[in-house]
């Protein structure tokens, strides 16, 4: 139940099986703040595995299914259905099924990257919804409340015009040849799952998003040069991005898979006419916030800082006790909850939406394009 | 539902209503797992409050009490009654809920400190729980990974024998006159409600038992000298103490309240023949392992590092994602869970215990005497 | 005088007049280790200026000269005329005299970058020095011993073969138009007296040569964006750059004047098959270092670190004791000294040379280019 | 020659001699600035290591003496004899030759401890220096700029009235028996040339020298418990203090050569009514400063900071570019320097007397009578 007296909404996933990484998260992720309680889910296309993760879930076996288009008939029939669904499998499996939930009238809470093609993702914007059901992207590094705090200060004036933007997402754990055991790099480093971006894809939109989320500036052009380390790995496992914004800022994004001593270094750095601020994912807690001239700041969740009404949403404790990357998940979860309830107005602007999944596989795409043309930059979009 | 298919336990609450804080913090630790259920609730002595505060977290109307006694008959006589009760009232409430679920043979998990007096403290020591209900105190930091490697760490040998301890616990929240509205405060400073200790029974006590359960070393005498600073204040909010273990450690514990710029800046430090560690709170995914003439290791969560058993345990998502105070604090009402279902041994040893709350208890009252005392070394216990 | 003994070599300084920056750390740096005594100099063209300095720093009337060229034959005329001299002119300033007084046979100490223009840099490495004088560039952060450590890992294949490179150098101090009474940021905004480039040629020479200097890889091309983000301001003042090394390492290089929070940010991670390193400038005695699979470690200066030969040059005290950037500069002069009294051979391989200058000539040109040229990818060099 | 235009002063050195650490630090730190020239010195009591250490330096023949009396007597009749002398014996070395200068009219700069005895301490307290002959006590340490600017927040109110005051200085060389021929350890492990105390000698006067010469608090009393951990060590490796200040502020204090893991670690905290300061040695271009309800500041030396005469004082180069321990320690000479000369009156209360010295023996003492006497509460001095 949650902790606002609203009944908890009722939640199907498709993916997220034995052994799935994703689906573990977003579970603990709509648990934590008591506003959804899964009851169904086609959680493996394998009918076994299905069965079991179901039977391991609590869910009644006639709310097990192997096919997620039948999960969305049936579903959409019950007086009892699910209201949203958590699509938590690979790339290339977003799109049919978070169609045919959105045409079933049923929410969708849609993992990253949107899709696993430019054309998937075309096509899943020129959707009609039934009955007004809402999509939300899970961005979850945009749930961290200083990620809202630093945006809210972008908007807010305090940094000035932005003149340069610094995005890092390093990460070593595909540095070697991955064993097929390891189910999460075998996906990942496969083009018929992942689509024509790797490292880009799985980490690199994170950061695109990340800082056009806090930045809201809009990208004319990128330049990149991606690169494939490991032998015989077919897609980039190190990205490099020089970034052109309308209005003349500049950026940087780097995503590698290969940057041994990196476990998930995703960092934010924004500067502009009047302040800057630096922002650090494995220790998530605290900000940098310089004013020119004036000593550095280091600004705390929901600490001693001047009025910030989006950075307080997502607070749950007080500052000084960390609260991390599943708090941050659980913030889109719950607010999208009060989105669907009807009472989440101040938070639809800051939720993550199927545009932003658009624009990032644009992103993959134009950077993509532009590597094999020898970093030519490259626009967004058709 | 549980992530292993377990059925969810029926959990009660006493304390924990509407503007209560670490009532809130308890809900989500037993939510986050799925391995509670929330069903009863005498949330507050004040029938509006319990009423309103029942009714926000979705309890039925005939399961919300404003008396715990009650609670505890009523709830023990339902063929559906809780199996477990979370009290998170102010310390001295602590013993007489305690009593009452232990003898009605409920599972308590009670916050810390124990109680508010030594004899409430040897009293429920020597309760007789029926039904074998078993007792967690929830020292919420012992649930962190790397508390629980460290603790390995030092059993397995690698730190050699210990020498030096070093603890803190610094916060600056009450560093001036706090309001009448603030409920935390007012409590915490009033030795009706806290007992005998202010910043010893509320941080000191976290501190202590921090250093205890990962040195295993015992106690045989401290020196502390405590301090009221802010005007009018009638308990400790700075507290000094040298410790003496046995076998020859040392150590040093400060915990304060008006350390201005500390949030929860608590800390442990631990030197022995072979190897040192160190540890913070506030970025709780990282400790630094240095052993003597070899360079400095900076241990992560979940990270590269050779076989901790328990330093698994409690161990979500991969090392670089940060995991927080809520999922320490969830990972304690998950393993007390496995151990109420019977298949919790290998948690039995790591969990806090009623018996850790009587030496809390005690550790209390020698530093208070010794403080009287000119600073004079008092040994614990009777 | 030298702690080995040795006699001091006596040194000229061109530039460096009261108010200079430079000058007065080149002379800290010579006499830090007391291997150099400063007997003349050409502090400044205003005759008034140089007497004044002059005198400020002892130096005999007949020793204080307002023309490098008269001071290179005279000094060279002397008996007891320097043997060194240091050049700490703006970089337009740099030629004529190194020129000069390599072909008077004194050895030359020159600040970077190496000239204003390619041409010069070319026909500076033309030029036939007498007497076997040699040329020292001050790429200072190269004195750094963690710095001779990253060089000698890499060189020892502790990290395999490298892929990615990331380097950057952010400032602010020019993020802000300079008044005309800061004479450091007047010179190094005008084309006429810092060349082509402006942070490019400042600190980006330093971000590019610490990177080569550390792994050794050579540069095939670079693809470069640089802004010029203050109004009016004709040099770069952010710099952004791809790298591509011969045999497929990837690079990027940052370097800004701009970058509000950030003072002198000089930071360089290298990521190799095996192992990783990561340095910054503004605490530079510690340097992580991480094997694959293996917790990071954190090597301090001199600490506790396997056989280093080169990091152990230049440690001065012991670790945990910090040493600084006056420091890392004494190590180049110190170490420039035992290579010009003939007994400091292990040192030749470790000094930034004439050569490196031109390099980073090519290096500004390269990046000047290929930002006039839409980023195109640009080998450096004719 | 000093920047300023002065003659350097005429140095002669006690002790030093060839292996010596401290005598090595003390030579450069009178370089480094150009304040003073080495001309003459008792570098070893052995005739041979003091001749051969006398060439290695540069010193004339004739200044070369292997009898510190002869030195003095010596050098005070020449026309062109030493102005000052720096003395860098072991402790119990530190008494016989300080009088014999300060009588013989020399100026004295002598190492810390003041003596190895309080007997030592107070004869030399009541000599009477001929000719206004001065005394610098070299606890470098408070050369840092940042221990100048966090003296003058405390005496500015900016800190409000002090309640707490934590500080240590954790080392880890002595963690195992050193061998003898580690000279550095031999002496400081023997009574009879260090004194009464080991490590709170050695390291501890540092630690607490730091406290009272940044807040100005005046101590009242001490309880210690002092340990010697390594088997058969005859003088304290670890030090644990509790401090008791006049107007009621409190204090801990910890100094260990057994902390595993620690090299340098010098670190002081200050807490008063209005804000903190935190600062550590090992990272000395930043302190921590954060008044209540305000985010953290991070000051950096010579950076974005008001009005800090004291603070300026002693910076050479700008903020980002690190300054260290050597520089601290020149900051001491150069400012003794001024006062030798007779223009440095804003510096004289900047720099540790003669009388620090007397009091940092009178804590010695203080802290070993107190940890014999069960930790009893000690007031320093007879």
């Amino acid at each position: 139940m949650a902790e606002n007296g609203k009944r908890p909404i009722r939640l199907g996933m498709v993916g997220g099986g034995t052994g799935a990484f994703i689906g573990y998260v977003h579970r603990i992720a709509s648990r934590l703040d008591g506003d959804f309680q899964l009851v169904a889910g086609a959680l493996s296309s394998r009918a076994e595995v299905a069965k079991e993760s179901g039977k391991n879930l609590g869910l009644a076996d006639d709310r097990v299914y192997t096919d997620f288009a039948e999960m969305a008939r049936a579903e959409a029939a019950r007086e009892d259905g699910i209201e949203a669904v958590a699509i938590v499998t690979p790339n290339h499996m977003h799109f049919a099924p978070a169609k045919a939930f959105l045409e079933a009238g049923i929410h969708v809470i849609c993992d990253k990257p949107l899709t696993s093609t430019i054309d998937d993702a075309y096509a899943l914007r020129d959707i009609k919804p039934a009955n007004g059901a809402k999509f939300l992207l899970t961005h979850n590094y945009t749930g961290y409340p200083l990620i809202r705090q630093a945006r809210e200060l972008v908007n807010s004036g305090a940094l000035g015009k932005i003149r340069v933007v610094q995005v890092e997402y390093p990460q070593d754990w595909l540095a070697v040849e991955a064993g097929d055991e390891n189910k999460q790099a075998a996906w990942r480093t496969d083009p018929s799952k992942s689509g024509a971006g790797g490292a880009i894809g799985d980490i690199g939109t994170h950061a695109y998003n990340l800082a056009r989320y806090v930045t809201g500036l809009k990208t004319s052009a990128v330049s990149a040069d991606l690169d494939a380390f490991v032998p015989g790995r077919k897609l980039d496992d190190n990205v490099h991005i020089m970034l052109r914004f309308e209005g003349g800022a500049k950026g940087m994004l780097w995503a590698s898979q290969v940057a041994v001593g990196c476990e998930n270094g995703l960092q934010l750095r924004v500067y502009g006419e009047k302040a800057g601020i630096e922002w650090r994912q494995d220790n998530p807690n605290y900000m940098w916030f310089t004013e020119f001239g004036k000593p550095k700041q280091l600004l705390t969740r929901g600490g001693a800082i001047d009025g910030t009404a989006a950075g307080a949403m997502g607070v749950r404790i007080p500052s000084g006790h960390p609260e991390g990357y599943l708090e941050a998940f659980a913030t889109l979860y719950s607010q999208f909850a009060a989105v669907i309830r009807g009472d989440g107005a101040e938070f639809e602007a800051l939720l993550p939406t199927l545009e932003d999944g658009v624009e990032g596989m644009e992103f993959i795409m134009a950077a993509v394009k532009s590597s094999q043309d020898d970093s030519r930059w490259t626009p967004l979009g058709r």
